[in-house]
């Protein structure tokens, strides 16, 4: 769709700190020249650190406007995992361009990123608004972490070799008490991350919900369960845990959660502004990525 | 919570065609005789068939009232997806009755049903909308069929002992096209139905969506995937089927469908008005439904 | 491995009765022509119908040598599945030439064949004996049906809509009682077949087992059983069915079972002879017909 | 069954190191005041440490006499897994005492036990073989490690918040590249623990195989594997892991595998000589404890 002119009028490229593949390099130089000769200005996200390599004027968080630039990250789902906190902090628009294998967050190609992003700025892009989780531990009544995540949240074993346990409770209801590996929580974005791989089921980007999956659960009718996202989930460890338990926030360890702890989880009220260009299409994504049946 | 008084003027009871079981006949009669004795009119629907039995006038669809009548199904939630057809037409409240086990849908049991029955009689009750999917069948672009579920289609086999094909194409993008025994489209409400042992997720009943699942496809990457029940889901059936497939909605069989006809699926714009009492707990009802683990 | 010089004589094709596909005849063509070159005797299977074609002579059942004749079949998988039958009775080893797609069952591609199988008639193949399912219906003490699978018995719904009621002892030992959508029993071979999509485990093919895997089963804690194919399996038929359940062998409608009737099922005394080329490795075969990684 | 007359001499007593559980204890009391009533030799096997409270000789490992001792443990499977080493190691006939709930392989409970194991000892019981599994871990051609498990051996994550890499060879030949949370090699008697859990299938105690399950795997075509205990499993740990994978069995952590060594697993040459009264069933605690339908 042709929109009201968005007149974006600076690229702000981001790469995940010490990123070193070589792919991701060659196309932020291809980028720089290309839009430094359409005297466009292009600069970096202070904490991609690659300014040395790439003779780019730097920008720090706090400089950025959200209105009038365009987060742009190469490299890769993983690296706008990255971004994400940093985008929806700010409420800057974000955009992906992978290293040549489609991404289902990054669209854009280093073959076809020079058109496409041209395109882009002239205002011809999709946009949706993808949620993040927010994550608070509590020990009482004092928070012990606040945080966010775009993909999901899983609380796993940590070093134990046990099950651990915890109950769960939504919207201050009891739903069950667990014994099992851990637990996956999951938005529509992570739902074909982990969460796919743990038997959870893929949840459409705009459907407005949550995915809960107990990972190895000890009991064999545990299952999925998919609610609201304007649903509060309580998850609290039980005092039977003999050591702490692991947090992860999208695939990075966050915090360690004690026996006694409990951890609350709803949507982050700062959304993240994902951008795609026109041509994109959701389920052909999905098809491509899991390799479903395309023809008779 | 206490409402705005509802003006509940007449009890209307409802049990499954020829329903032979004693329970249901003795819940009946004790529910006849309890709201005579308190000039409570109570009358039998007439599609029930059991009025030679119950000695209650009996009152026909387009008689009902959807304002002051409430419609009473006795007999566990089989009935209650009977009655859901009618009940949906008609826009009348509704409420069940089980037989002794807690259902999904019917959660007053014999036992306690007289006082709980009176304390919705007074306005005492929860109330929720639950949506059913509209199910159109299509002939090039004669429409052969038309008809509602609570819980599920099911598209399967029919007499066939092979697997069958079929695209299916949401919001007309095209999805996947599949080889599997066949495809389940359910509601929240159906999703721990049919659904669940299928490995679909458990959907909350306020969840605005829909569980699309295949059945024991024969790629291995197929998943269960959750949309919006705003969404329209199309589903082609190829036509290298050999032999037709079978149309099953709540569990009947409605129809066959034939190579190259397609369904189209949606949210039907009539809607359940479902009654709970006021002690009704959601996740209760799933925590002992599926025997999940209530203590550490 | 190169083995004691086993003398076949004669080469007897197979092919899926009526089966029209272009690719088997050609390929049964040009191997008519090699071998009538090379004067080594190809006769044609009679119930495979294509002599009118190939202009070769026929041979019956009862006329093949089970030590100088080798069955080969021309088609794919199922081919290889119609023709087990008569191999396991006669106990003439049988070799599988595929449509161009590698195969579980037929490994020779139309573009290698004449090569490996001169191979094969010098003796250079790899032998294994495969199995066969027995399956006996009975009524009180009335056998009333009696054949045999390579893959799988799968008892089914039939033309019922509801969930069919059975229940499983081994060995005389009560296992369980099932309300599901069916039953599969499969042996090895049949292990990647219709009990992958139902999520039963892959059975190396010299397992001496069978895989019972129940159908959507309305118990979510039923799972996949594995036990050793010297075990007998009876399935009792629940006088509780309204409609009698349908039985398939391979793939194909056998016959129905009536409410009250049981199967017997166990390891057929006729084995099935099947021949690799040289170079077979299962586990290549399995990694490239599931997509398995086969780098890091 | 009665057989030849087994004559065990001594009764050997087993309890988890340091186990602090009262019935536990209570069991071992009772145990020991009826056994010398009768005079039958009754000791307590020394690492389990409750000597101090039992008022009972000790017996040390090179002391066990195989062919007329009996190691009776006290404590539910888990205590019988510890014992499982020992035992398997001396050669003793081995039988289990549960806490009051039955388990996989502790079948008689502290009501019956005292005229169970009466009979026990009068040569009236069911003896079966269960393999372990022999655990090597090396480092080029250095063996590291070398184990025993009875129930699995799980290769997991460690403290990595990142999929592991990995690749299975079975017999020398390739299998596949597998990127997962890890992997679970499960003997019959572990089937019903973790593999269970994971997905894996049930196998027979007396099936002779062991299942191969990925644990979570990135890839979603990957599936359980049955294969004979008579194979050697390889597993490579890929020199791309970042940080060391942990080793588990039996559940406990024995090692850590580091980028480029490789596991070898097969069947121990020293098996485990499981005892049972001789009224046990498999499948009654297989349906017992899996909460599988007894009735129709």
């Amino acid at each position: 769709m042709v929109r009201d002119p968005i007149s974006f009028k600076r690229i702000v490229l981001f790469a995940r700190k010490h990123h070193a593949h070589r792919t991701v390099l060659s196309c932020m130089k291809k980028l720089v020249n290309h839009f430094n000769t359409l005297n466009i200005p292009i600069l970096l996200e202070v904490t991609s650190s690659l300014h040395y390599k790439l003779n780019t004027p730097v920008v720090e968080q706090h400089e950025l406007d959200k209105s009038t630039d365009i987060l742009v990250v190469v490299g890769g789902d993983g690296s706008l995992l990255s971004a994400a906190s940093l985008a929806s902090e700010v409420g800057i628009r974000i955009i992906g361009i992978n290293r040549g294998y489609l991404g289902f967050l990054t669209d854009m190609t280093p073959k076809t990123m020079l058109a496409e992003l041209e395109d882009v700025l002239k205002g011809q892009f999709q946009e949706e608004q993808r949620h993040l989780l927010r994550v608070r531990l509590f020990d009482d009544k004092t928070m012990l972490m606040e945080s966010r995540a775009l993909n999901d949240l899983v609380l796993g074993r940590g070093e134990s070799p046990y099950l651990v346990k915890f109950s769960v409770l939504i919207d201050n209801q009891f739903v069950s008490h667990y014994r099992a590996d851990g637990l996956i929580l999951s938005t529509p974005t992570g739902s074909t991350a982990y969460n796919l791989s743990a038997g959870g089921p893929i949840l459409h980007p705009q459907l407005q919900a949550f995915a809960i999956v107990p990972m190895f659960s000890h009991s064999l009718n545990a299952r999925p369960l998919v609610i609201s996202n304007d649903s509060s989930v309580q998850i609290k460890i039980s005092t039977e845990n003999l050591a702490p338990l692991a947090i992860y926030l999208d695939g990075h360890q966050a915090h360690l959660a004690q026996s006694g702890q409990y951890l609350l989880v709803d949507k982050h009220p700062q959304l993240l502004h994902l951008l795609h260009p026109n041509n994109y299409l959701y389920y052909d994504t999905l098809r491509i990525k899991l390799g479903w049946g395309s023809k008779e």
